[in-house]
């Protein structure tokens, strides 16, 4: 068996990479900027060269490494497919075969927020559960569904896509996705910023957040924890939204324990607060017990799902 | 390996049992009265009888009869711990247990929609698929899920139960679990009836369902074919509510077909199109595809999925 394996994480902005050992370790890791020109064609070829020159700096021969696991941001098929990636301007290719043979190495490649569940289910917030669903809020809402242990990925690479459930029927503002109302124009870092704007146009009143010149989440959730009346109905808001998308979540697959990551999830105790609040009030009485974490990983879960996929059980 | 098996599916009205070849042959089935009286303690009683009464008219020994395989009314847990079945008066207490100290045979329990849907993957309308939902639209909306030709049961045994999914957050009347705006209230059986009442009262608008003394699922359909307009608003309400709830659901295990069944699903064609056109509505884009179909097991799929459950993989 191998002792050594990489986790790599493609995001929108820079691409994330670690080595691990196969216990469970993190060696190194590092980022590289992602090239989006040219359709995204010289991002796979850039992880490529990282790889090789992380082997020989490290003195790591191929035969000891079980490969590179891989998340990307979009739906992936299970034999590696990509069917569209908008954010690096990718179209359908398999992305496992093509890197694969660049480093003459086994690749695996899954959803990006599939991957951070699958690291924060190995060494995370999640660790221990057998069953559980991670939700990630960030740019935009992703999820990851584990049952018995394993990642749900769907027929179509789809499964655990909770951002784009559609809690909103009046909802006129597209999402990302052509539809409207989906969960991430609400619950995401950029969501939760637009409906705060949204807020303060539309009424008078007082507010620390009219004094801050670049909104983000964390201003939201610090305002409210000083006992800001706008920034805490934005807060109650949200947890209705991602707390009544949770419960519907518990009627499919009833899992032991939501964990909750990404940027938003820095906010902490507040944030599980209040999701678990309006679960409870919209879940089947069966579920309505479920467990609630924060994710642990931070910005890593990615490059840990990664290799955890490429180490296997 | 034993020849046969049991299926036994308790019904709120009626106990379906069927003696099963383990090949997938089903070779006698009956009923019996469900007798609810004194906390519905004579249930199990009765089936034991029956099976024993069988076994012996059948000239089976226990030794070649895998056992039995049952579906009741509300959440189970894996190990056949039932948590409150409202309809038949139980409480919580382990049901396989129970019934397999009364007749000296294994007995495996689960959820009675998701006993359907196992009997309709076996041999039913979801034959040939590892990856569907199916759904159940009888006196109540239940659900199973199987993936990689798996039941899901959930850490609560309440996987599937997406006659609870939330779908309308302004409804003031109480659903019979608690909570208001489930499914089950407008795409049971029940609920569509009770919808159209509403409908008929809410309008002067002319309708052959005006004429009906008896007002059921089936001449709902019956009337919106023939082109009548209330009927019609209906069975288009019907489709955007189900449609909708399904929607969701491939946000989170993204299967492959949807099999439609339980007493509504006979009015056909009509329901699976009307669903399927605000599934594609309401859809993520890479699961917009979905397969639907029509369960075709009928009453039987209960006691087929508890033949499949007894006899295993």
């Amino acid at each position: 068996m191998s002792e050594f394996g990489f986790g790599v994480d493609i995001g929108g902005t820079t691409i994330k990479l670690g080595l691990f050992g196969v216990e469970g370790v993190l060696l190194d890791k590092w980022e590289i900027p992602t090239r989006k020109d040219d359709g995204g064609k010289y991002i796979l070829e850039d992880i490529a060269k990282e790889i090789e020159a992380k082997l020989v700096e490290k003195n790591v021969p191929k035969y000891n490494c079980a490969g590179v696991g891989m998340g990307v941001p979009g739906p992936i098929k299970e034999d590696g497919t990509v069917l569209k990636c908008v954010n690096l301007g990718w179209g359908i290719f398999n992305v496992a075969d093509e890197l694969s043979k660049m480093i003459s190495m086994p690749v695996k490649v899954g959803n990006d927020a599939n991957m951070a569940a699958l690291g924060e289910s190995w060494q995370g917030g999640g660790k221990g559960y057998q069953n559980q669903v991670m939700v990630t809020l960030g740019t935009g809402v992703g999820g990851g569904i584990i049952l018995d242990g394993k990642m749900i990925s769907g027929v179509n690479g789809a499964a655990g896509e909770i951002g784009h459930i559609k809690i909103n029927q009046e909802e006129q503002d597209t999402c990302g996705c052509g539809k409207c109302g989906c969960l991430e124009q609400y619950a995401s870092a950029t969501g939760i910023v637009k409906e705060a704007k949204k807020a303060l146009n539309n009424t008078d009143k007082p507010s620390k957040l009219r004094e801050v010149s670049y909104i983000s989440a964390k201003e939201i959730f610090d305002a409210a924890k000083t006992g800001d009346e706008l920034a805490n109905e934005l807060v109650e808001k949200l947890g209705e939204n991602l707390g009544l998308a949770l419960a519907h979540i518990s009627c499919v697959v009833d899992p032991e324990v939501y964990v909750i990551g990404g940027g938003v999830s820095k906010a902490g105790d507040i944030l599980i607060q209040v999701v678990q609040k309006h679960y409870k009030k919209n879940a089947f009485h069966a579920s309505r017990d479920v467990k609630f974490a924060l994710a642990t990983l931070g910005n890593d879960a990615g490059i840990w799902g990664g290799a955890k996929l490429i180490f296997g059980k």
